[in-house]
């Protein structure tokens, strides 16, 4: 059908990692960028993915992840993270970006910068988490694509203990992890690798309306 | 640096689409067979996409959301939807799914499936549409980088009246409507397209971690 479908039929959520087998740092760098050029609300990237690597690090997480092996013997565990204090200065911060980037002046981005932070004021902290956490899960559904298209394995975990990831990772100034996301190699005896996928019918799940 | 990284670059939210340029039959059933195979919690796919081509309909949607031009302008107006009433039964219904496409027995699932059904029955209705919107969030994530590598224009859409569009759409049996993503391609005079992309430093939103 495409070389894209046929990358999305490849991937699957690896369940064995080859815990020999190590990314390249070609291979982090294109990750890294994937991750910084993902979509967000009004492109105001309000996160950070952080790359463990380090093993002492990684048996730390995997600890408080569930028991998923795959958090030891990935590659790199990679670790989506909002932060609870982002406001109007991460607003500014944005605009003094677009201003330089684009070689415009601050005053001709008022506008557009006052339409941000009254969106962003008009948030309790609780409507602002979902909100940012929603543009997480965006960078996250990015990333997958992103790996499947590299040939790079993943494996999408929610089941990890948030708060503990934030010790461990020793995250401050209101950063707190959200989901994470191990990648690196699947092992030649992953069984899961060769289960046939399964999806719904198209029918019951897209509706293509004349 | 990669063609993904080429068409991530490629990529920006598409303020004007031109109008005159539809999808392709082919291009609508890989970007339907795109979103089919995202990934999801438990592969439990808690979600429908709804493809709005009628220009009726487009117009009666962009009086819900924000009067974005893109809309009316796109070839498809995509709404993501998840559904308030999922539950056990869509459990079993994966589950049998599962038994079918892998051609194995109800009872060698009976394990994992409690594992889903626990899961599912523990959460209240509201940290249960919190779940479903965040596995629609990478469904859309997804579906902009496959739209970027087709060389799809899109334009991620958060600001949309959702009970009206769900009104307009005539969606029921406690499907709702989350957030939209007209697709189509990019006018020859949206400014937008020439703009530098606006992303902040490397080292401010990647921490890799030795």
């Amino acid at each position: 059908m495409s070389n894209l479908i046929e990358s999305l039929n490849w991937r699957y959520a690896t369940k064995n990692f080859d815990s020999s087998k190590k990314l390249s740092d070609d291979q982090v760098n294109i990750l890294a960028e994937s991750l910084r050029l993902s979509a967000s609300s009004f492109g105001l990237q309000p996160w950070k993915f952080i790359f463990v690597s380090n093993d002492d690090t990684k048996k730390e997480l995997l600890a408080h992840s569930w028991h998923q092996q795959q958090v030891v013997d990935c590659s790199h565990q990679i670790v989506f993270c909002y932060n609870e204090n982002f406001g109007e200065a991460d607003v500014q911060r944005f605009l003094e970006d677009t201003a330089k980037t684009r070689g415009v002046d601050m005053e001709s981005l008022a506008g557009y910068g006052d339409v941000m932070k009254g969106f962003i004021s008009r948030m309790d902290s609780e409507q602002k988490a979902v909100w940012m956490k929603n543009q997480v899960y965006i960078a996250l559904g990015s990333f997958l694509v992103s790996c499947a298209e590299l040939k790079i394995d993943a494996c999408p975990m929610e089941g990890i203990v948030q708060g503990e990831y934030d010790k461990v990772l020793g995250l401050k100034d209101g950063w707190k992890s959200v989901v994470a996301c191990p990648v690196g190699f699947r092992a030649a005896d992953d069984k899961y690798s060769d289960l046939a996928k399964v999806r719904f019918p198209m029918e019951e799940v897209v509706d293509i309306r004349k």
